[in-house]
């Protein structure tokens, strides 16, 4: 697939929301909201991803590995001369991720994107914990620049998993090429739930998408959208 | 139809919601989420129901009419021997809806739900503004009671557009029938926008929907839930 959009790479934004566009509860608690066949596409996307990425505020609540589970996927890749897991990157301005964090862990390469503000000893810390760190923008990571560092490193497709505050962040920045989103019959509620895109909000300007596929997954609805 | 749920009345949930489950930006401004496809759709449910209901926020920032938009619709109304459009029903606990309120207009009936605390003059005010109070519940209205005596009024159907705070309410109170929600393609964004669902949020016993049909309309989908 070629690379589209402002960066010399493919931004894959995939998340599963609640029908009222919550993507946890407001005690940020991981719920199911989709069921084994989103999670199958899921991994399907994340096998066909050079990287797979998340705003450090998914590291601290669920602490995910962010790995292909199925292990004729892994295999395939491998096969394909690329290792059996994509990178993991985290959006982490102010570097807390945790060093013993599975991010972090030897199952796969890892990239810590952070801004200039970010510690030292921080920095050097997890830099020993084995994560390539990229450090671009002053006081936030200015995604744009770090996304053509990751591109130099040979990242062509990133999978975004969320949460809301770096999916904002993406569409602000204007580096979303394509959004799937998993609708799942339940409502979760809550003025202070995490949304699918969460940040300041636009009050003019809105991203537009164009809904390219409908298709009916498990109990829900994965609507995906191509971004002009 | 057959009047569904714990209150002998239909409660049919209307909304149109941005891919990431905002109705409205975090200034409340109202924006064009769906196009004239889903309007005639909202258009056909208002005229095909007895009563159409907001809450008082959806009052205070739109001023919304609530009326039958196509004169077919309204004569088809009155040649059925209905009103030529639905009542209309405004949840307000501290009676906020203005005397000047489009809502309260002679166009159609009027109903305010108001709590016990509702001030005596307050009331007295929108009643000889020519609405019907019905008061229930001490500090927030009581929606199924409320509900009881809207049915007592002849209201098989209700049709509910809004805004997040009373269709959480709604759920809260296990009072929703059905649920139609119009995807829009575009991103507001803002951990502040109001959402399809607000309230304080649900953090076990999550809602359950049955996903019934899956539209395309004007550039984005129209979910259609049935609330077992």
């Amino acid at each position: 697939m070629a690379p589209l959009g402002i960066v010399d790479m493919r931004v894959v934004v995939n998340a599963a929301m609640s029908a009222d566009g919550k993507l946890s509860t407001r005690e940020r608690t991981q719920i199911e909201i989709s069921g084994p066949g989103d999670f199958e596409r899921m991994d399907q996307i994340r096998a066909a991803s050079d990287a797979v990425m998340v705003g450090v505020g998914t590291v601290l609540a669920d602490d995910p590995a962010l790995t292909v589970d199925d292990e004729s996927l892994r295999e395939a890749r491998i096969e394909r001369g690329e290792p059996a897991n994509p990178a993991r990157v985290v959006a982490d301005s102010r570097v807390r991720t945790p060093p013993e964090s599975r991010v972090l862990d030897d199952q796969a390469d890892s990239y810590l994107l952070v801004s200039e503000a970010a510690p030292p000893d921080f920095v050097a810390q997890r830099e020993k914990a084995g994560a390539t760190v990229i450090s671009a923008g002053e006081n936030r990571v200015d995604l744009a620049a770090a996304f053509e560092e990751l591109a130099d490193h040979g990242i062509d497709q990133l999978m975004v998993e969320g949460g809301g505050e770096i999916i904002y962040s993406l569409f602000e920045a204007d580096l979303v090429d394509r959004l799937s989103v998993f609708v799942g019959s339940m409502i979760i509620g809550g003025r202070e739930a995490p949304t699918l895109a969460d940040g300041e909000g636009f009050v003019s300007s809105f991203p537009e998408l164009e809904l390219e596929t409908v298709e009916r997954i498990d109990d829900g609805v994965v609507l995906r959208y191509h971004v002009p």
